[in-house]
């Protein structure tokens, strides 16, 4: 970035006019694997890219894209598993403010991430890099974590746009979604996290949507992403997800990654010659780009430098706040100094903190739960009770289970080797291994007083919720999670986090378990818009554990709740009372139905949540705004968002399924008159406040007796209401189609 | 069919050569509602086509498609959903040939019969007229009824082709279904009818499907029906499904019904005059239709009568083989002669039989159970306990009551009143009425020796399967219902139908829950191939009573199962004993897996089955013979049924959930070697047997050092192995895209 600042000093528009064809089609794909094309002559510098999302991963040495070769030391935040759960975008600021921080030390101009898609299957390998299964989640926590990031003059990389919810096949298959699905699920986080962070790129997906590469998809790249959206950032392909490049420039891929060693630059100075392409589609990516080059060298900094234990220190306080408390019978947590602990399974000493693949961090230190609880609790005992790679060692569980009838309490640490979940490739399964289960039973039969630590990037089953008083969710902490699971078992930090995913009873229960993860080259969405909680809910389906639910060491108590509707949208209010001794975090979730819709919808939607921190005793009125776009369905026959009018039903609730407060609240619709047309049915037209009057007047003369017989027996027209008007004509020949024809012009010039 | 016995004596194609522009045109829409029309000139008579599939609804005086008016008396035999639980195609052709006879009594050329649309949800309002869930059973038994029909000199229309399973918004709704479950579920019945039994006709539905109208659909009425399946006969219109007639007689629709007045004759007039419709498409439209009026010309008997009587007798029998037993606990069935009997329940008197629409009979005459029971059984008691439509009397109630408490069995007749079930709308809720279910309720406390008798159209939720003794399954079961019900409750029948639907603990369960009944004009089949059983089975979800679950008064044994293949399918056998003391008939069901298939299938599908009378104590080996079509699964690549090779597993049942024996038998695949491309993936081509070994050698000199590394790792592998070979190039500027290609052809060429 310090070949010239001219770059800077004049307007990308400019900097455009003075290229040649070959130097812009050069700057469209990278230099080399992490960087972007510098034109020394015209003054644009090249600029670095580097994977993310949770830590800097920059490789000075060999590259590639899966986190295989050595990557320089950075902080290893928690995940995106775990900071969905916090459900707190103050904090997931933070964490970008520090990610933004060392990338700027590294002289890295844009981080790969966030990764926000939907988790629609607890199988997709790269769970663990995404936020939740539901768009609200992921697009609040996503802006959180953009803003964070380049407020710090770093670029932030909005991934993978889009419908990119498993690694199978990832690089062919095409996810077949209906169009509500689609945008109320799939895409809608990407349009919040555009709308309200604004990221200096976005980064298209592998997969194919609905039959198109998502890098040579024009309705999504340039249809959605910019005309409906507005966007005006730069697009740039994952790592070698361009399929034809100048089908791809055409569709609005501005920036190829990595190198095509100059290759498909000359495709796209082919196709402006040939005339296949225009000129001015290479102009305005190549202004995109020296746009993005522009503001990466504005917010570079020589001296920039961070504070490595600050920053883990950061990482400690995020991780505790991103555990979740499953469970907790009979208080048996937080643990009481005086009891003796045996802490036993081997990731206590061996933690698993992160997944593997592109977001692989080489981290600046690294925790272990057993010295931090060693740290406040004195020489607990320890036994590792199994081997991570389930290498078979027999006499590992008997010490385990002598350690464990020795103390007051074991602290059972159990989670997923590594090797199950990569980017790359999906699990086949949600099954801890059968070895740390066995000896989970042991343990529990030897000292009932038992608390699991759980250790994995994605929702495993839990065949031991009844038999365990306590559970502990700890998914990926990063390098300071041992710290926090520490904090939390001894109550330094009260837990407060939420599920972002629904932990099902079993994964036959799971939305997408007969069409994960397709076949052939076609991933068919058939669960629709019901996706997570949403699923569950709908097919009210027993689930181990709700989506949202996270209990704490205090509790509150929910009243006085309301809601206002203006054109802004809702303010649902609620009054919350920490009614327990201790200081907690409660996370309000506001969850809305529409009970009397007229389009499908889930029994409930999460439309937002405040995390409040309130001391023991203390009341507070919490307020919740919801943007009116996020009330809106998308209607297919219109092709836009859509807000129904009528009567919302708004719950607060410590989960989805811990309903505690409701309120009522009219909503004004969107104006969405369709005209009438011959497709419209009797039953349609007769329940038209105008429409219907008139064809009762006109029925004789226009459909002849028989259907006018119709308009007064209710029996006859629930077998005929469905009938479209303008088919009448097929089974009478009296009827005219040019008097239907004429009725209707005159119904739609009358509504 | 009087004018003129010309036409039989000559070739439609000399017929039609003879014909007028507008003389053609003419012959391929309707004369009236039910007639088609006749050029007396040319020697071609009008035929007479009129509702079935139940019973000949022939309408003398004012004409409709929904049942409304009235119809000559003819003999009501079981609908569909009867039909379908006999799993007995003998009995179905009997069914079949009394059908004729009372057709060509009537003047009749063709009956609007069978309808086989898979039952897709129990919400779907014709449920009552359709077979099963099942293709096999749909189109097995559909079969029969056609030969049986078709051995009278009368045409069957089979219907509704194609993916017409629900009633709302069916005149304009898209049923969008994935290629493999709509050529695996919903086509397979139908070209399983059109290769046994060549229907004289088809019927086209109303709806769309994936987006064309089935009436316009040239892919369905050409492609698949004709070019694919090699049918020759006529495809004509269900009443009204008409769109634009043009296209549609160009996608394959030969003959609009009803009548269009001569508009749309004149359009097609028109269409060839400016050359937008070829003549030739024309002239085979109206050869099919010569061909059929030849047909039903020469089927046609002056002096036919047939015997009400007789008829009756059959109906009978017919409907006691339809009666599924589904519960009988302590053998309470059959009732023992000298037990004092309270039958319960208005249906016994005022029996349900039949449901509304086009398929509505005026039946002969009408049996009740009521009076049926009490000629068996002399003077039981009576009290109809609840009235059908609901209307409040609560003395009735305990009128039942107090009658169950005097008599040693209650018998008590529930179901759906008539309105809850019917062509033209769906079904919101599969409940039985509350206050037959809490007559129930008080009706069990009070005498625990309580038999349930069933009538309804589509399956029901059944709340009180634990707590009564027995349930008979009755469905609609046509005019002589009455005394089959009798037949069975007594013994004189054996029962041994089988459910051809599953029947679902919660409507929550089924597998179209969430997408049915679609809106705005789409319906996705988000399920796929998991319809009916397969759902349940795939999902391992609890039924209520299982496909192909059906007791009888005896027992039954399995021994020596066997299977052999070859080229013709399988022949799979097994050994079965009547074990108990009466004789009886066990439906013995083949349901066939693919442990190690390389697609995705239910765990089990029927393949097969034979319904076999067996003498208390005889053993009798029974074959099975499974075509080889029927084991293949539909393959997108290749577009075209595929039969994989390996092993299957056979097994035999008394239902898909009782399977009393098994075989493994080793099927040799169908040639599939589908061309290596740049599309292929790393993993795909290192499994090849040829292309494997070529790729391990070229690896270093074509994708270089780093993908080198790839074939010997086997966790790389993991990660990297879905990434297409052509795509190499898109990661690393040093691979030649012509190199790739080059090894491609070596490979596709060495294969």
């Amino acid at each position: 970035m310090t070949e010239s600042p001219a770059v800077t000093e004049r307007s990308a528009a400019d900097s455009v006019a003075e290229l040649s064809l070959e130097q812009k089609a050069a700057l469209t794909s990278g230099a080399d694997f992490w960087r972007t094309k510098a034109v020394p002559e015209a003054g644009i510098p090249s600029i670095l890219l580097t994977d993310g999302p949770h830590g800097v991963r920059k490789q000075a040495g060999a590259t590639d894209h899966l986190g295989i070769a050595d990557s320089v030391p950075a902080t290893c935040f928690p995940p995106a598993v775990a900071l969905g759960s916090s459900f707190d975008p103050e904090l997931v600021e933070r964490v970008g403010v520090a990610l933004g921080e060392e990338a700027r030390a590294e002289g890295v101009g844009v981080l790969l991430g966030p990764g926000i898609n939907i988790k629609r299957s607890p199988l997709c390998g790269r769970n663990f890099e995404y936020l939740s299964e539901d768009p609200i989640v992921s697009g609040t926590l996503g802006s959180a974590l953009v803003a964070g990031l380049q407020s710090q003059g770093v670029g932030a990389s909005l991934k993978h746009f889009a419908a990119n919810n498993q690694e199978f096949d990832r690089m062919r298959a095409s996810s077949d979604i209906d169009r509500r699905p689609l945008r109320e699920i799939y895409l809608r986080g990407f349009q919040r996290v555009v709308a309200d962070a604004n990221p200096w790129t976005v980064m298209c997906s592998y997969n194919r949507i609905n039959g198109v590469y998502a890098s040579e998809n024009h309705w999504l790249l340039t249809e959605v992403l910019r005309d409906d959206w507005g966007y005006d950032g730069l697009v740039v392909s994952d790592w070698g997800a361009v399929n034809v490049r100048t089908a791809g420039l055409a569709a609005g891929l501005d920036l190829e990654m990595p190198a095509s060693g100059g290759r498909t630059d000359a495709e796209i100075v082919a196709a402006v010659r040939d005339g296949s392409l225009e000129e001015s589609v290479l102009d305005t990516a190549a202004k995109r780009i020296i746009s993005l080059v522009q503001k990466a060298v504005a917010g570079a900094r020589e001296d920039a430098a961070y504070d490595a234990d600050a920053h883990h220190a950061l990482a400690r306080e995020v991780a505790a706040r991103s555990i979740v408390l499953l469970k907790n019978d009979d208080g048996i947590l937080p643990l009481k100094p005086a009891a003796s602990v045996a802490v036993i399974g081997e990731f206590a000493r061996t933690p698993r903190y992160q997944g593997a693949g592109s977001s692989l961090i080489n981290p600046t230190k690294l925790d272990n739960a057993l010295a931090e609880i060693r740290a406040v609790a004195g020489d607990v005992s320890f036994a590792p009770g199994f081997t991570i790679d389930g290498s078979d060692d027999a006499g590992l569980a008997d010490e385990a289970i002598a350690a464990a009838t020795a103390a007051d309490v074991a602290v059972v640490f159990l989670g997923l080797p590594a090797a199950d979940e990569s980017e790359g490739y999906d699990r086949e399964h949600i099954e801890l291994p059968p070895a740390q289960l066995a000896l989970l039973d042991r343990i529990v039969t030897a000292n009932p007083n038992t608390v699991v630590v759980l250790s994995n990037g994605s929702v495993v089953r839990l065949p031991f919720t009844e038999k365990v008083p306590a559970i502990l969710e700890g998914w990926l902490l990063g390098q300071a999670g041992g710290g926090a699971i520490a904090d939390v078992l001894f109550g330094a930090v009260n837990p407060s986090a939420r599920l972002a995913e629904t932990i099902p009873v079993r994964l036959q229960d799971t939305p997408a378990y007969l069409d994960f993860p397709g076949e052939h080259g076609h991933i068919r969405y058939g669960e629709g818009l019901f996706v997570g909680y949403r699923w569950y809910d709908a097919r009210e389906l027993d689930v181990a554990f709700p989506f949202g639910h996270g209990l704490s060491y205090t509790s509150f108590a929910y009243a006085d709740a309301s809601v206002e509707s203006d054109a802004a949208g809702l303010r649902a209010r609620v009054t919350v009372t920490n009614t327990g001794d201790v200081a907690g975090r409660e996370v309000v979730q506001v969850y809305v139905s529409v009970p009397g819709s007229s389009v499908q919808r889930a029994p409930r939607e999460l439309k937002g949540f405040a995390n409040v921190l309130l001391q023991a005793g203390e009341s507070r009125e919490v307020t919740i705004e919801i943007p009116r776009a996020d009330l809106a369905y998308w209607d297919t026959r219109a092709d836009r968002f859509v807000v129904e009018g009528g009567d919302y039903l708004v719950s607060f609730g410590a989960s989805s399924r811990d309903l505690r407060a409701e309120a009522v609240v009219e909503v004004g619709g969107d104006e969405l008159r369709l005209p009438l047309t011959t497709d419209s049915s009797l039953a349609e037209i007769m329940a038209d406040p105008v429409a219907g009057p008139m064809l009762q007047q006109h029925v004789v003369s226009m459909l002849g007796e028989d259907a006018a017989a119709l308009a007064g027996d209710e029996e006859l027209l629930k077998m005929m209401g469905s009938l479209p008007i303008g088919r009448m004509v097929s089974f009478s020949p009296d009827v005219d189609p040019q008097q239907i024809q004429q009725f209707l012009d005159a119904v739609n010039a009358a509504r």
